[in-house]
């Protein structure tokens, strides 16, 4: 394809806008000033935006440009799964230098309208701008929600059990196989394809979220900083502390293989890895069993306790027997430390 | 300040949080996975979303920071009121190189802050990012208007009156100012200010779009491209042509002083310059003149008939007496061309 430069911004507007399907909720899409979409009586609107960056996010030589979009937008979905909302609709701005070849949009165009659909998310609109150097994905997606059953961060209280989706910490050894080809080779092929898929095309847990706003969890957050750094930002949004067992982290099978032929402690990539997009919530303790066991027929998703809130304001993690205190424990999107 | 990277992610959205103001609408703003709205009745939303990247859009050390944020904003608010809407509530997109000092961005927040509350939008939320080179903003708002007085691209009729709101030409030529310094020394002050201002600290038309959308205003479109450009946008959405009158566009005494003393032709800073944020509209013929003196009289802003809308498809237009047929003329944004 040409570049985007000789495309220029109609003709890649053009190229782009095919990708993208109608949906009902959009009144009027790609092509005006604004988009126009219907509201819904009864809701209130939810409203976030995350961006991938070239060499900060993601690297263009490591990750197939369809799954880039679908991560870019998945992540996204993920903020509103996480406060148990409905995902609607989707703003794209797309920058990436003059040179860039168009089929690579295009190609993550099929992600993102991949993923958008799968959630039931309309892409109403977007912007194309140049920039000097880099690629960068910028999302904004807007959800909606009954008013009655948010799930903020803010609601954990001291006794409740501490939850979380699926496993934790195959995203983050699956960034590590990405970046360490000689470590993947020690890796049964299908094992370090499933670790790296978990890097590259996150699952957001919508109905699992829906769910739980609807079924007294006290507080929600997805787990993209990493475990300790999100357990962080409900313990600090609720004035809580927080104890973790550490043999109750759940651990896949692939995680489990790769650390043990690595000599790499899993329970760090649990602990600290990030990027899941799980979700980590909070339930009074006399209904956890019973919510988790119908969590997971509901939505067909594992969830287990690894904890529970404290009074005190610390975060703590039994691990061997021994008593740790955690500090922050995560990913600085700018320090671009641990 | 100390550098981004030393602030830290949560270190600069402390800082930045300080510049935003609550707002009735927000319900849930900055510190959650997504902002909380109220939805009002009978209404639909509308979205948009413009990016300005550094040396592309602005260059640092030519423009105010304070401004910077004040025209990032200003951009998508004129989206809003092309489309004849109430801006309501906007996200913040930051990506900046780690090294970034935090006082930039803390005055690029006072900006956005001004221009917001100026028009009545609410900042509910954002993300903020490095990333390897530039700095980006990209601003995703929300309005919302009433479902049935839209102001669309798409409703011009041949015989309608073309019409804009202010003066053309100044933004353009104040980027041209603010490129050439010696061009600049050559003009008095005031003017040179007033010029470099139009282009750094554009107005958005929110109320003449209002008032636009609840008087019989059929097609509208703001003027970021360029008059000539902006105006194929209606004709192509509407499938009609234009004939534009050269002698009646609107040109202010700024303008008409700066083009005379460089030797410049005013028109062509008037019809392809870009970035006016006026509105471009049209108006039934036998509406337009009491629609004009109205519209100025309630929004306090001049407004000016300069041409028809024809069932020819050809934008046209008479200078000196002769006739021009003028193809595409304003800003590609991907090939950086006119």
């Amino acid at each position: 394809m040409p570049s985007i430069a000789e495309l220029g911004e109609f003709g890649l507007i053009k190229l782009l806008s095919r990708r993208v399907k109608a949906a009902p909720q959009i009144l009027k899409g790609i092509g005006d000033d604004a988009a126009v979409i219907a509201t819904m009586p009864d809701s209130v609107i939810l409203a976030t935006c995350d961006s991938q960056a070239q060499d900060i996010h993601f690297r263009l030589e490591k990750i197939d440009p369809v799954d880039l979009g679908w991560r870019a937008m998945a992540v996204n979905i993920s903020d509103i799964a996480a406060m148990g909302g409905n995902p609607w609709f989707a703003l794209i701005s797309l920058l990436a230098p003059a040179e860039t070849d168009a089929a690579l949009l295009d190609n993550i165009y099929i992600g993102l309208q991949a993923c958008a659909e799968t959630f039931g998310v309309a892409i109403a609109g977007g912007n194309v701008s140049r920039n000097p150097n880099t690629l960068i994905i910028d999302i904004t997606l807007i959800g909606m929600a009954d008013a009655n059953s948010l799930l903020l961060r803010s609601g954990a209280k001291a006794g409740d059990s501490i939850c979380v989706t699926g496993t934790l910490g195959l995203s983050a050894i699956g960034r590590y196989l990405q970046d360490h080809p000689s470590a993947a080779a020690q890796m049964p092929e299908e094992i370090a394809r499933k670790a790296i898929l978990a890097h590259h095309k996150p699952t957001p847990r919508v109905t699992a979220g829906q769910w739980l706003a609807a079924h007294k969890a006290t507080s929600a957050i997805d787990i993209s900083d990493g475990f300790v750094a999100d357990l962080q930002h409900i313990c600090e949004a609720s004035s809580v502390g927080a104890l973790i067992d550490a043999k109750l982290l759940p651990i896949s099978e692939e995680l489990a293989h790769i650390t043990n032929t690595l000599q790499l402690a899993a329970n760090d990539f649990a602990l600290a890895g990030g990027e899941d997009y799980e979700l980590l919530f909070t339930l009074p303790a006399e209904e956890t069993e019973t919510a988790l066991q119908n969590l997971s027929a509901t939505c067909g998703v594992s969830a287990s306790k690894i904890g529970v809130i404290t009074e005190l304001k610390d975060i703590l993690v039994v691990n061997d027997g021994k008593t740790i205190r955690l500090d922050r424990l995560g990913w600085d999107h700018l320090s671009g430390q641990k």
